[in-house]
């Protein structure tokens, strides 16, 4: 539907990326609703986004709305889901399967996503051996032939702050090309791998943030 | 040490709140390795910040810099965490206590920065009763009660998708002032209450949208 452009992608920047994943769950949303076609004004509106910057980051990836009509609600989300890498399934390496590593296993939006945990690896004696759903709970030895073998391409790791630096070498080591760090504490991010870490506290300080500005009000 | 406007402060970005986080956990990382003072472009170099980003985000709050010294560590990092709340301990809620319930209650991250999970809400007869850490588990009839009696200011949601817009509205009716909200799904989101959902796929989006950019370069 959309005039595409096919050169090289120019750098994005991660806020333009998940923007994108914003206006990709908006779009689903109003296409739930029956909606067909909506303008950039109104999808703004509706989702409290700004329209100028809704329409800088797709521009990035080409030429989406239609003159006088808008945007095409099910053909930009697909454009979205293509450019987000959601129209394929990636096999996902779990590493650490203690109270987190178990949440993120039972995380239903991954799954929706197109992200499938196809091996949990966790080095608990307790553990290994065992599955969960059906996926099995290997030693870290086995990363690299597994990763192999499952064709594994990203990971979240789930393990406590002080194995977060040998696991990270070691999925490297294995060929894991994006890593999402659930770890706390200081990390020497690896080289030749995207690698992302999630502080879950962050989100909690914006909220205090607004809070304590309320109290000094 | 820093000249600073009492004025109320305007509206911020929330993306300059993030960062704000962000600035804090640098400057405690610069302060453990001993370094007293440091410039705007050696603190962006460091890690990978922007230093004209820097200057501006900390200019809506104050004048932080000292021409010629950079900013003083420490104390850019104490006024950084005032601003953000965290020169207090916050009594939070966490509501469900199920599998991603009991990892969030374990996370390290959130005690650090002054949060404090002063009560566990969850309906589940087989947990009712019961307590972890010393956290007592309550029936969700109890909030506003407790809510009181506690203190709680901040409540985390991570309930089932279908419990969320009830567990949500019962606690902006118990005077809770702040949510994070780890339910997925949609979710009209209540008026008079600072509400932030966190969707963790949109972090492994990231991840698979420069994996895909890749195949196809």
């Amino acid at each position: 539907m959309a005039r595409r452009s096919h050169f090289k992608i120019p750098r994005i920047p991660e806020m333009t990326v998940r923007r994108l994943s914003v206006y990709t769950r908006c779009l689903q949303q109003i296409e739930e609703d029956g909606v067909k076609t909506i303008s950039s004004q109104d999808l703004a509106e509706r989702f409290s986004l700004n329209s100028a910057q809704v329409r800088k980051d797709l521009a990035y990836f080409g030429e989406f709305g239609v003159r006088g009509i808008g945007y095409y609600v099910s053909g930009l989300k697909a454009e979205l889901q293509r450019i987000l890498g959601l129209d394929r399934e990636w096999q996902v390496a779990l590493v650490g399967f203690g109270n987190l590593g178990s949440a993120l296993f039972h995380y239903k939006g991954f799954a929706r996503q197109g992200f499938r945990i196809a091996a949990i690896f966790d080095d608990d004696p307790a553990k290994l051996g065992q599955a969960a759903g059906g996926v099995p709970i290997l030693p870290l030895r086995d990363l690299p032939r597994e990763a192999k073998a499952r064709n594994l391409q990203l990971a979240i790791v789930a393990v406590p702050a002080e194995s977060a630096q040998p696991v990270t070498e070691a999925l490297v080591g294995a060929g894991i090309k994006a890593i999402l760090n659930f770890a706390p504490g200081r990390m020497r991010p690896p080289k030749d791998v995207r690698f992302k870490s999630v502080d879950l506290s962050i989100e909690l300080e914006t909220l205090s943030f607004y809070l304590a500005q309320g109290t000094r009000a």
